[in-house]
This record gives structure tokens, C-alpha cells and sequence, in this order.
């Protein structure tokens, strides 16, 4: 594993132990699929983490420059691999209000691209909730106490993933994946506005289905629905094959939402 | 500022750069007074340690090796100081689930005592709300963004703190303080069973005046109160003179009460 952390431009060897993103979380993270040495959906991931930045008083790093940091570590990868940033606050002062002078800290690393899953996904109901909380809603900030106490549930490893409701009941996403439900002919998503996270994998659903569309979930609409897929930006679009007892055969429009991932993005192709 | 940062218990030079408190927050920290080189109500900050580490899944440090390396920091340590103590699950893997063979990572720092105030406390109204999330509530969890987004809606410096409402329109804290209200001949403080933190100086307030109770209350409790303070482990009783365009006069009760705790802890008494 290849790792490179950053005080501003300046490379050091480690973190900082007063670094605010240890101290509170104030921090960002995208976790980003490598394949033939390309950061995949590579702008996605950047404009998501520039939104963050924007909303906790980040500074962002300069792009040409994290570009050619990044040159290296990705032509040294593994043909799948996964990138890991993390963008702080920095290092400085204890209290909750930042010292203006602090230069943010970055961290990137290289690690082994997840074991593939063979076939659909088992799943399970978590018991932890995710709090309403718009402030925080859609970043991929780095308080994820929630998701930590939610995946912390189960140990079987048959079980590859958990759905996590609300603190109000409805259905939010997976410990680590936005879920999409077939309903209707449509293929609808929780809102990520009080809660959860603006997954790029769920924006390029979004973008590219015109069946695709926001709409809050119960339990029962998830249960009953036709179809179920996961995604994240790592994984593309993953097929759920049973929920608790519940359980789905492959679904034509699934199958085909996945073939044209593959031909819009071929580190995602079924089958590679 | 002294620091010293630990792997289970071998010394290291820094935390690594996959050091679950910094991916998710997942760990804890404690901010304990530091007077005449004793860590200043050591039993309650211990005891609230350990019943995070319980929840959050973190094995605890052994307390006497713990107390033997803090010695040299606390006696090398001003006359006044903050010892701020950080555990996290520690670092390895990538994902939301823990391995389970990796060792708790320890952070010990010793800083000085931030500046006294002068007088009661001018407090203003965050806009910023605290999340219902009773998984985590009254924890001191490292999931902190909440009170940083708050801290930074002001920079005037004639405003020392800011109390926070939840989610649900209740008062809930200040973003570094609990806060108690003055109402009907009892000190009524918000319970932290649904947000909020369980702060060591809240439960001496609560244990050791009879007239003391947890209650919710509305932003038109605390403005009518008849009077107001906030209290941490750090700055002990702090009155407030003014929330907004509301403003209170010295109150009797409250002067007692600071008394009191300065019988009891020499290092918060008034004064010093």
C-alpha cells in the first residue's frame, strides 16, 4: 500500500496528532476505483469533494498539481485498485473554531481492489439509524460513527451488506452503497438531502436513466419491490439477491442497467 | 505542547495515516483539566472513557500503565494546563468493519490553559442544529462536525460561546459546554440521551446540588430564565451576562453554586 500525506504541498511523514480531522472529523474522504492506472469517474470525485470542502471551510488543493501527485501512485498500482483521499482541516490550536493560518492536510493511498463478489448480494437490516441531519447531508465527511456502529452489527460473512433507515424510519442507503428499488417501472432512490451520502455511482444513475428518480422509501416500499441494486463508485451497480427473507431473481432492467454501465464505464463491465 | 502517541501500548512517532479516528472518527477523547499537576476529576473522565470505548467497541487502556505514562506529562506540565487524551479503534484495513486484531491507538498531549474570562459570558443562538441520534448521544465521540460548523458562524470575539438547538427545536448545548438554566427555583439541564454529550463538570452540577434536574426546555425556557451557566470539565461554572439582546444580572444561586465547587475543587475556584 502506497501512502503520501501532505501538509498544504509539503510532503510529511505522517498525520499530525492535533490534525482536525482526528480531533472532530473535519475532514473529507473519496474513495476512488483505479483501473489501468486511470482514476475512474475521476471528476465526479472532484467536484463532490470541492462541494465539501466549500461547506466545512476546506481549502481545496490545486487541481494540476493533486493530478500530478497522483501520477505516480496510480501508475504504480495494481492494473484494480482502489485510491483513497482524505482532505482535512489540518493540524493546529484545540478547540472547535479553526485557526485561519492552518494549511489543510491531505492524505492519498493505494490499496488492493476489494475481492469481487460473486453473484447478488445478501443483505440485511441494520438496527443503528441514520440521524437527520441537512447540515451534513449528501458530503462524504469523515464522522461515520454511524456507519462504524451499523456494519459492527453482524459478523457472518454470507452477509455482504446492511440497509440502514432513518431516524424517522425510512429507508436511507446501505453501511457503504446508495440502494436503488424498482418500483413502478421506475428505479427510485432515497434523496440524500437530510441524510446519507451523494454517492457518484448514484449520480450516474441518475443521470443516465431516464426510469431513475428521488423518492423517500419505507421498509415495506423496499421489501416489495421488484428489483434492488446497491451501488458505490468502487463496485458500479451490484444486484441484491435477498433482503432478510426476502429474496429477488435477476431482473431484466437490472441486467441492463449494468450492461450499459460497463459500455459507458469498462472498469465497470459485468464480468471483468 | 508535550505528546506522545501510542500503538496498544508501544510508543510511535505518529498516528498512521489509516488510523480509524481519522477515516470515521471512530474513537474518543477526553479534555481534562490539568491543576498543581493533577489531572483535575480523573475518576469521572475515566469512567466516561470507558463507557464510550464499550459502545464504540475500543478496548480501554489499562489504567495503571495509563496513569504511569501520563506521570511525566503532568508533571512536566505547567501549573495550569489541558491534558487532552484521544483513543481510537486504531489503524488498518479500509472499509467500515474493524479488524479485529488491530490495537487501540492513544493520543496523550498536554497544551496550555486557555485565557480565563473575564466576567459572565456573552453566548449568541447557532444556527446550526445538533442531529437526534441516541446511538451516540452523550458519548464524547471524535464524530465532532456539528459544533465546528457552529463555532464558525461567528468570529466576533466579544462572543465566548454559542448554544446549540437540536434538530427538533430543543436547546441541546454549547458547542464546548453544557448549559444549565435557572427556572422555577431549580437548575434545569437538557438530557443527553438523544444528543449531546455527558459532561464530567454537568454530572458534579447535577450529583451535588439538590436543586439540580435534567429537563428538556424550549429557547423561550432559557431566555426567561432567571439565570444561566455553562459548565465544563476544563472552565468548570461559567455565568452568562447576555444570550442575544437578553442579559442577566448576578444571580445568588449561581455565586453559591461556584462557591461550592470550588470548596470542592480547588482548582475551579473563583478567583483563582
Amino acid at each position: 500500500m502506497a501512502t503520501a500525506v501532505y501538509r498544504g504541498r509539503k510532503r510529511v511523514a505522517a498525520p499530525d496528532p492535533g490534525d482536525r480531522g482526528l480531533a472532530y472529523g473535519h475532514g473529507l474522504f473519496e474513495t476512488v476505483l483505479v483501473h489501468a492506472h486511470q482514476a475512474v469517474w475521476w471528476p465526479a470525485h472532484w467536484s463532490r469533494l470541492a462541494r465539501g470542502a466549500a461547506a466545512l471551510g476546506i481549502g481545496m488543493p490545486q487541481r494540476e498539481w493533486l493530478e500530478a501527485e497522483l501520477g505516480p501512485l496510480l501508475s504504480s498500482a495494481p492494473d484494480n485498485a482502489v485510491l483513497k483521499l482524505i482532505l482535512t482541516r489540518g493540524a493546529g490550536g484545540r478547540g472547535y473554531a479553526a485557526d485561519p493560518a492552518i494549511e489543510p492536510t491531505l492524505v492519498l493511498s493505494v490499496h488492493a481492489e476489494p475481492p469481487r463478489s460473486n453473484g447478488p448480494l445478501a443483505l440485511r437490516w441494520c438496527e443503528t439509524r441514520m440521524a437527520i441531519q441537512p447540515a451534513l447531508a449528501g458530503l462524504k465527511h469523515l464522522n461515520r460513527l454511524e456507519q462504524v456502529l451499523a456494519r459492527a452489527e453482524w459478523r457472518d460473512p454470507a452477509i455482504q451488506e446492511g440497509l440502514m433507515l432513518d431516524t424517522e424510519g425510512r429507508v436511507a442507503c446501505a453501511t457503504a452503497a446508495n440502494v436503488f428499488a424498482r418500483i413502478g417501472e421506475r428505479w427510485l432512490t432515497p434523496p440524500v438531502d437530510r441524510r446519507g451520502v451523494a454517492g457518484v455511482a448514484r449520480a450516474w444513475v441518475l443521470a443516465n436513466t431516464p426510469d431513475a428518480a428521488e423518492a423517500e422509501l419505507s421498509p415495506a416500499d423496499v421489501e416489495s419491490a421488484e428489483a434492488l441494486f446497491l451501488c458505490n463508485a468502487v463496485r458500479g451497480i451490484l444486484p441484491v439477491g435477498c433482503l432478510g427473507a426476502r429474496s429477488w431473481a435477476p431482473h431484466p432492467a437490472l441486467e441492463d442497467l449494468r450492461r450499459r454501465l460497463g459500455r459507458d464505464e469498462p472498469a465497470f463491465a459485468p464480468g471483468r
